[in-house]
């Protein structure tokens, strides 16, 4: 079998994911090369994941690794400069959430890879989650009658990386780190692209990392979509006690609850602790809720294993830059909804320095 | 022991739970008679309950019936008319929620039984609901750290009875129903009487009882309070499968989940089924939740022993007019947010014939 | 109203249990005096409770506090002596399990109670426990079918009380202690007086407790009854995380599952802990289950408010001393049945010092 | 890529698993053949899974294929049959549970597959469920201290075959048809060959399926190892509402509860129903517990992946024959208890026809 080329650009939290999803799942693909900032970071991630070749330049990972596809896990403030550079140099793209951190960016991005000819994939990950992606097929099977109102959150006690808390590099908190998915998903679960009407938010910080951070910590959304259905999402990077990625969906005929993490947990308890229960989970004594295969029950392994399958047989992904660039308006409203207290009716566009510029003020 | 006398005002669902609450558990207290609109629903009821005497003329049902209490099971819209003849006859009144339809009528309630030197106790059951209090002294003792969201959804597909479907005799939709419920609550957990800053607001209609009611099906509402905590309302009337009634709360220490349906139920299967599973449960072949001591564990018995104990030892009840008067603000403060799309911020207070034309307009 | 004057005999964990039951759910009884072993702790604890006389004498605590019933909380062993006192005296017996060490003992205190026309009232509070007996209830309306295995666990981390550990003083270990209950539903659940037929038991020691117990701290016990339904009992000291108690009922038409402690409890999440969650929960930072009304989801109001029901109406009490003596013989069929490997057939009496001896040889 | 040659003798339930296992998560294994015993449902099935032979011969499936390895998802009564062809042409071989009918067949087909130098692989997919293989890890991290209890379920309302109801093609009921896991699952947790000591059983039969089987269809096992440990293994055919394949971990330090049906389910609730919520739900109208990835889950997967690898390298798989052997004479063990009851110490060997009449007698 003739393996797909993937240059990995960043060797953080997600990037690990990615690797281990491609080397268990995804025989198609074979990791060519990784690049990270630092030489000594580079090569020891290339040595724990056997990748051939590791890069401090970014620029020549992309155009001398032979890859035919980057894979893009780099912080939020170099997606613009990664994507460009893979476009001129035609390679297709999978690009971690969020897709960029301005609009302007998104559009350019979308534009480049359009006449590039390259894919722009968006990995948005829940849309390949196995659980709900069986509870998007009840809905469409038309088992919670019709549809009112969906909910997603994800909450933890926040990022694993430094980047994160500084807006100048993430363009905003938990909205932007967690919210992404929800605002997906919701899309996702209404048949793809549905029409957003307005956003309402409030949005919260000086929590859990009061003095870390100016971007938000707590967040609640509420999207109104064409048709009357609305989704709320909830984040947060201040929930103790490990990981919540849940959904509840709520119809005239139906309703459906699915946990990614303690609703799939063994439920442990142990005198002396263990070494790992679940993402963030933080100390493993006494009662825990241990995750198992949670890279697979979230959805990576088959999100870039499709994405693969499109490269290899020139289809068209299921997400891709416009969605990301959808997510990121409704991101867009939600800050500026949090900002004045009013409704924010879409198509909305203001440009800014970075998305929450427009709750600070 | 000298029973304190207790003229009940009312015949429909909530009235049969103070009932047997009474009777189970407050020993204290003595009905003495009922007051409903039929003479032959009067009878039947007094009847299956061995009260011993009824009434279908409200006035003298408080002034004829010996009482020192009447406590108010009554439709919406009849509640000021109660409490006013009850204040001038020297009663002590209980008091359903929603406190009235109006905040002209709260205030003139208020005044009238403080005018009267009667007591105004106003029956929000979930300051005192068991399991909710634990998690409230949980709170109180320190476990969640700083306290930032509190959640709190009551849900499930409509109203026992007719004349809530009519916003003329309801004044509103499942926000003056249930929603009432989750903003006391919120307020009881920030200390009773927090000063709460703004009101955000989405409401749906036409979902499960299309045809049937103007009043909102489904909402979800934010209020922030002095110090920057959140309440996130959620409420429906158009949830099949049962009552849903939970709370969640959210502390830079710590997270606490509590459900008093689901949460706390027998989980059964069962091919014939069998009699009665939960509120609104509906049929119970099949996978139910197979509720106990649903009274008790929703805080009827416990918040009635308060109050007649407040009546016998002239104490202050825990919940009075003032606090039911205050939520009809922030119900007053939602209803106009979901018309504008606005951040309504409190104190908060337009004359409208009723809290859900800030709505529907 | 005249209270039903009761002498409560113990001081220990039991005991205070009842002394709340009593004063929040039973206002019909006045506990008169209390009996403990020693003046200081006899002392502390009427005063801790207001109970106006206490006593170091367990005769005259019986024989001069004027009570009309007794209720014993004593250590196993001195079950027989208190009983004896109190029939000789003419006072109405309440008692905890297990009904007393032997068979013989059983025997002498039935006959000694029907002598002297007093109640003997063996308080199983599970046959009261809320969600138990909604289970029961549904049973019985046959949302089950035929049913053909009960199942009954009780577990935690040991006895809270030194005596338990010695065999001498309790007879055996967690089925003298814990496993009783699960006997006595069995029975309780096949309709009160079903005819068991045979015992197959495993037992270990050891465990936890290596050291300080010769007495089994893991038992499964499999009881045979009449109609070819089983009973499945698991009872353990030896399990870590605080207390379970739950059942499970298998039908040919229906399943369920009820749970005491987990399945009612508050999920919370700490860093700091708090002060209590449940019953042997051990530390409370972290992950906990919280549980509220303990007591009264464990059914001691229910039993003892009906036990002084009995002894006001003359009623005969739903559990005896018939119904612990029949649970005792189980037990000792399931120490015979864990020494011998054998399935033990009923009716089964052998004349021991103890129970235990019939596993330990 | 050279892939590995399988050719399946079967077209049930399990076959259906084992190829669609195969296809998504097996890419180095090709199924070449299928065999089954009528030429329309062979063609059938070879055509729904794209497969390019089929045979009603068995031993021409074997032989004339092409294959390297058998993979055999028959009916119990063939599989010594098919397993000692398979020997005789030098193929290796992988075998559904349980082994065979008689230990007897059992030694003859470890006799064969030894001396013709082929893998006897055993297949126990709960070797392999990946939340039990994370419990089992924590196990032998030492998360629960000494274990001294484990537990395994399996239930459900019955096979899905017909033959499996007939005891002469089976062998016996539940205990040859899910038993065979917790038993294989007690040795796997407890290091893979731990000596076991004794068995101790109680089984009924005539409940859902009376009339229809004489096979046991409810069981209760007790395995006692060496060190102490003891296995409870817990099996129904009899339960209505869906499968029940859960386990607990008991230890002096700790415990552990997993389930892979209910414990990973979305919570749905449909007025409509919709089309499967997992094995043997029946109805999916009202509540349901819908399961994602069923099959994943449950190991198959991960169990044929390691079985491929093991043909492939040449490496030794983690279930053999040996223990299908090991786990067929704890069956024996158990028939015998329940037919005596006593505990039958091991080894146990008695010739018999089939299992279950050292039961039935």
């Amino acid at each position: 079998m003739n393996k797909t080329k993937v240059a990995l650009l960043g060797s953080g939290f997600i990037a690990d994911i990615h690797v281990e999803s491609y080397q268990r799942f995804v025989p198609e693909a074979e990791i060519v090369a990784v690049y990270t900032r630092t030489a000594q970071k580079a090569e020891a991630f290339a040595g724990k994941h056997k990748i051939a070749r590791w890069f401090t330049d970014l620029e020549k990972a992309i155009t001398e690794s032979g890859c035919e596809v980057v894979d893009i896990c780099l912080p939020n403030f170099l997606h613009h400069r990664a994507v460009m550079i893979a476009a001129k140099a035609g390679k297709h793209v999978i690009i971690e959430k969020p897709l960029s951190v301005t609009l302007e960016e998104a559009d350019e991005m979308i534009a480049a890879c359009k006449a590039a000819k390259v894919k722009l994939m968006y990995a948005e990950e829940l849309c390949f989650a196995p659980k709900y992606e069986r509870v998007r097929r009840l809905a469409n099977e038309g088992a919670f009658g019709q549809i009112y109102m969906l909910k997603q959150a994800e909450k933890h006690s926040g990022p694993h990386t430094d980047w994160f808390y500084d807006i100048n590099q993430s363009g905003g908190g938990v909205m932007m780190d967690m919210g992404c998915h929800a605002l997906a998903w919701f899309r996702w679960m209404l048949g793809g692209r549905p029409r957003a009407l307005s956003v309402q938010a409030h949005m919260q910080t000086g929590l859990l990392h009061k003095g870390r951070t100016r971007g938000e910590e707590n967040s609640v959304v509420i999207v109104e979509f064409e048709g009357g259905a609305i989704g709320v999402a909830e984040d947060s990077w201040a929930k103790p006690g490990g990981m919540d990625d849940s959904i509840e969906v709520y119809g005239t005929g139906g309703v459906c609850y699915a946990d990614l993490f303690q609703g799939n947990a063994a439920l442990t308890f142990s005198e002396q602790g263990y070494g790992y229960a679940m993402e963030k989970a933080g100390s493993t004594k006494g009662w825990t809720f241990t995750i198992f295969e949670e890279m697979f029950n979230q959805g990576y392994p088959q999100e870039l294993k499709h994405f693969i399958e499109c490269v290899r047989e020139d289809k068209q992904p299921v997400v891709t830059g416009e969605d990301g660039r959808a997510v990121l308006e409704l991101i867009y409203a939600a800050y500026r909804s949090a900002g004045t207290g009013q409704k924010v009716r879409l198509p909305f566009h203001v440009k800014v320095a970075k998305p929450i510029d427009l709750w600070l003020g």
